[in-house]
């Protein structure tokens, strides 16, 4: 098909987009009608109206977001750890010697004291020992397999089940305007691309994590990606910056995370030119949820709730922003 | 909108490109009517032909393109070196010490044999002394200025005219058959990113490459992106594969090169399940461009050139297949 033949078929989809957009119903039924909604909103409809000093190319409608504690839930403690905690168990077989050597007893045995008092040199050694040695198709296949099957204690739900409601319909609806989403996460990136697309609408391209080496090899005359038990990038903090420049090029306009290591992500998309959108989700439902933010050792909210203010961002407090919490919940 | 209304839209949209699209003209004029173009159109049409044993979603149809001598000419040597020696000569007042210490003084002489006797260390220290020490935002205006102004020797035109027609008509023809188009390039990724949109249609997310270390830093109140002097990534040879994972995190169903530098690319291709293509660009135009294959230090083309037999890729003669080389000639 030519340009010309091209252009006219999108003129032709955007009549029909505009007559029947202006009979939609609210895009983000899970959000009540307040400051954080209707700043979002105001934002989207700045960037998105060509007749606006604020106007965006499409092209250019980068939107970020974190993981961990902004998309899904990410307590009693990462969902990673449960993952890695799963493998042992499923490897100790394979490696009789976890049984009395730490950190890998305290995962056998759920002591999760003891796996926290392991310290970060622990932590990753439990997270080399669990995430390397196979291929990335085997690895790919193992983590849908856990996926399937894991529950979270608390819910006992499956854990991409423990999605934000109110953060889906938020995705929905940038998409519908223009905005390409893109994770940037903390975790594991083969981690999470073999679910964010069904999750989420966010396809494995655009989802950036932390990452172990990986190495090409031919084993009987077929290629394959081999996982080394070698930190790649650490996706974290000053990290976040690093990787958007390095897998996007481009800095996004908006920008939504949960905690400090979301800090210096949001500092580098909201110090741009032009208009620009910093998110902080609060998580300050102990009920439907957890509430937590500047004491907490998982997903601490403190020197980023500091500059929300001083910075002009976003502050979503779930409790009172949000009428349900998972898909799973009806409206309150 | 909804998404029954977008789908409805995107229906009608299907309409018009089905009935526009039958009156089209020829998609790839500048190739002729042989073999190599044949197999590709054949291909794309089994693919895409939801009715084919072969067809794959349009979510999965990753296209990835070297760039050196598969998109664009890379003689007498990379066109990279042509800027890291503009540069050397911008920034010799500064680092006048230049003028007497190999490999600079070699550049700032165009001594292009003693650049090459400094060999891939020389060579190294070339590049790092002159890709960085700035910001990501100042190094993307010095490579735009750099382009603007700089001449390719043999045909005194910018180097960014010195891209191959047919690759383009190619590029499009794939993207109006739903195909995600990606650069994986040896080159350095923030040399390409500037340009690519511009002349391929191909944004800087989708361009994977070289590239050094960058680090976050807060300058003034301001964060920036400061380029070390450090190796990050060489996105070359087993490499390529390597940075397809991560930064795609899905394998290609078409992969097109024309160098040994691009044949684990082509494996890792091509060895996926269900029906996938390999391409070789072979530079055998000394007339409109160059000749070269087994022997050329740049590109050189030697045992892809074998395996290409062996796994059945297309090979691409230039001087047989293209009816044009660069936008700027008329048709042979």
């Amino acid at each position: 098909m030519n340009v010309q033949a091209y252009r006219l078929a999108q003129f032709v989809a955007l009549l029909f987009y505009c007559f029947l957009g202006s009979a939609q119903a609210d895009p983000m039924p899970s959000w009540n009608g307040v400051d954080s909604r209707n700043r979002i909103i105001e934002f989207v409809q700045a960037v998105t109206d060509p007749a606006s000093a604020d106007f965006v190319p499409e092209a250019e409608r980068i939107a970020v977001f974190d993981n961990d504690g902004t998309l899904w839930s990410e307590q009693p403690y990462y969902f990673q750890l449960f993952f890695a905690i799963d493998r042992v168990r499923a490897l100790v077989d394979a490696n009789p010697q976890w049984k009395t050597q730490q950190p890998f007893k305290a995962a056998i045995e759920g002591d999760t004291q003891a796996l926290m008092a392991a310290g970060e040199h622990g932590l990753l050694e439990l997270l080399m020992a669990t995430h390397a040695g196979t291929t990335t198709d085997e690895f790919a296949i193992i983590v849908e397999e856990w996926l399937a099957t894991a529950r979270h204690p608390r819910f006992d739900r499956r854990f991409n089940e423990l999605v934000f409601q109110p953060m889906l319909e938020l995705l929905d609806y940038l998409r519908d305007h223009g905005f390409k989403t893109w994770i940037v996460s903390g975790g594991g990136i083969e981690l999470l691309r073999p679910w964010t697309f069904e999750a989420y609408g966010i396809p494995p391209e655009q989802v950036v994590g932390s990452s172990i080496k990986t190495r090409f090899e031919m084993r009987d005359g077929q290629p394959v990606l081999t996982r080394m038990p070698e930190i790649n990038f650490i996706d974290d903090k000053e990290g976040k910056p690093v990787a958007i420049n390095q897998h996007i090029g481009r800095r996004p306009i908006a920008a939504f995370g949960n905690s400090d290591g979301d800090l210096q992500m949001l500092q580098w998309t909201t110090a741009g030119k032009g208009r620009r959108l910093g998110v902080l989700i609060r998580h300050t439902d102990s009920e439907r949820e957890w509430a937590y933010d500047r004491e907490s050792g998982v997903g601490r909210l403190d020197r980023a709730l500091d500059e929300a203010t001083e910075r002009g961002w976003v502050v979503v407090d779930m409790q009172q922003d949000w009428n349900r919490m998972y898909p799973f919940d009806t409206a309150k």
